[in-house]
């Protein structure tokens, strides 16, 4: 990955990126359900989910967020700090052999008020798949240091 | 784990339940950054993280949510749908050796106005480390189906 | 998993539950032969298997047992030891794809010379396909503590 | 590995051999309890494990059985065909950092009364940890060609 | 595997062996990524692929190389150092269900001019696929004890 | 990553780029050796190596090649392919917990006679421990699109 300074005056709201696209295999819902000890049926058993509505196995929700934000970590603002995540909807279900990229946009930069030496700054998530649909929203949240005169001591 | 189908009409805030504990190990490090592609220094450099204030590679947020998570899988409610989570917080660091586990807490059941046959149930989710320390919080958003008139076509 | 206390008084002969169920997957042919060292063509060389009677790779016996016990791994009981298994037969082979449940039932009850605090509970492990056709068997071996006086010291 | 084909007849009541050895790592322990679904507290939670007796995290059963068996798997036999296993017993725990290895020996040559053309061996698996203490013991079942007149048509 | 010591004067060259077969799995692309943390497209991203002249995802070369080196690794001579590899060239991509085995040959013995209780044994590796293509070729360099005065001190 | 198309004439001798660390684990080591089936007691008994000059387990000289490489896929260049590697030297051991990163320089740059629309960039892969010594060092060769005329039809 390539390490990035950028301060919070050097951020714009409606910047935006796309990652490459990753296809989500049989091997990642095996390796995330060993992961997270999460075996429900929906992910794992092909039999079950023959007689539902899908038809077939759906990924975890929990692994469509982690792989799709996993999908951003080309670059580092080590002047930037994660602290969560709002409004995370899982808005279609992904399956085998669907490919997934995540568009990243500044929606959102604001004072904060207890801490004068940072910005709130809001980037909005949204992971699509080979039809473009959007399978996954959310908002990332961080603090990412000042340039002015919070930066010194 | 164990199917107990519950209807929204049978649940009540305030019902709560803990998970058992799960030793996050350097392992779940290396696996959680092979299966998301998030290889960022501070969860793979021990040496740059001796450098930093916390002396040390701290968790990925993506993988205390989706272990977090995880370790609830236990039981299914087949009439519960998941359709997200909001005020997803990353509150404290998880080091490889501490051991986590998850407290649910229901701190919501609303109507759904769209759809008058589900209800809307919200599930605090707690991540704890092995000091009692919250390291994670989220609410997690459900529809579940009421028993009703509305089960009937 | 769920805890539940449960003395050997508390067991009957021909108790018995079920699993979900789990689709075997290539992943998990491939997790198993790097797990243990176990690369035999048999479970790994797709162009020899298509020469040999069963047509295409079949399952690691020791993944179908590992696989079919931990399916079980739902509910734990503190007052019981696992010691062993006795007649553990490989009865059919499992496939890529399969979707394999696992049926246990208790059908040994007996009291333990050497250790009259326990009692030696044999509990009938049948592993079964999405045909219904059991592909492993195996007596699995407890012993669990008694409630009556022997729990006093 | 290696293949080398022998008859039933080819063997002979001690022979014996003894694998290399392998440490079992914390990662082994994640992998398997990934891999099998079983995330019970023995096996995953060093800070509940500080107060059992052991005092510390113990191998799954079915890990130290399937990577034991493992270790053996150098050579093929192809006109051996495994079929199941007789008293497997668990003896001492494994921990973290054990090293184990196998040591096998032939300790049964039968007729088999259905099956003329093929002759029954059994093969003792005993696994051995650094202070040559036996954790593990196993009877392997196979079937073996016979050369003679059975296996000519 | 197997220890068999061999000196350098136990070489010769045009010696040669071949390894049992190895079908290269859609679950070796995912474990190789998240290894090695390259998740670029040619390897991950199946739509991407459909448009380029492969049509499909093609195997790391590291990856190709590493598992072919390994098929190797059944028989350790203790008395051999592999210090590196001459002209490796991916000559033709590994696709997902191609069936990889590895032949190796004895190509050089040659004296070591600094460490005459050496000497250097060069070995050709082969990878080919199902079709008897050749889709990797490295020349594999080992130092080798010699048994004669320069074993003894 | 970071899609950056360069043509032959971009480069230069001397352009060079270091990527951000990654200390290798025993998870590592357990994974490499699962992923190629190479369980050699170097990289796997810790008890047999306590006896041995290193003292103790030595990461797979092809584990620290494939991670080296991975660490620098964080930019693709469309225009360039890489066909191989020349001099891969094993130079000093990998140890458990040391942080590798790698320094690639470009040192070659030729026409290739038989395809006059590329040429042939040579790029030095250096991987260096945390104490700055160089642990492996190999030439990767790429083909290199030529802008001129070359690349028109």
């Amino acid at each position: 990955m390539i390490e990035e300074p950028r301060y919070f005056e050097d951020h714009a709201i409606g910047e935006a990126r796309e990652t490459t696209g990753r296809t989500i295999t049989e091997t990642d819902f095996v390796v995330h359900a060993g992961h997270t000890g999460d075996f429900f049926p929906h992910h794992m058993d092909a039999e079950f989910m023959k007689s539902q509505s899908f038809g077939q196995r759906i990924a975890h929700g929990t692994m469509v967020f982690a792989i799709g934000v996993g999908l951003t970590a080309t670059r580092i603002n080590p002047l930037a700090f994660s602290y969560g995540y709002d409004r995370l909807r899982f808005v279609k279900p992904v399956f085998i052999g669907d490919t997934i990229r995540t568009r990243c946009s500044i929606t959102g930069l604001e004072d904060d008020q207890k801490r004068p030496q940072f910005g709130k700054l809001t980037e909005r998530i949204e992971v699509l798949n080979q039809r473009n649909e959007t399978v996954l929203v959310a908002d990332h949240l961080y603090l990412v240091e000042r340039q002015g005169e919070w930066a010194k001591p």
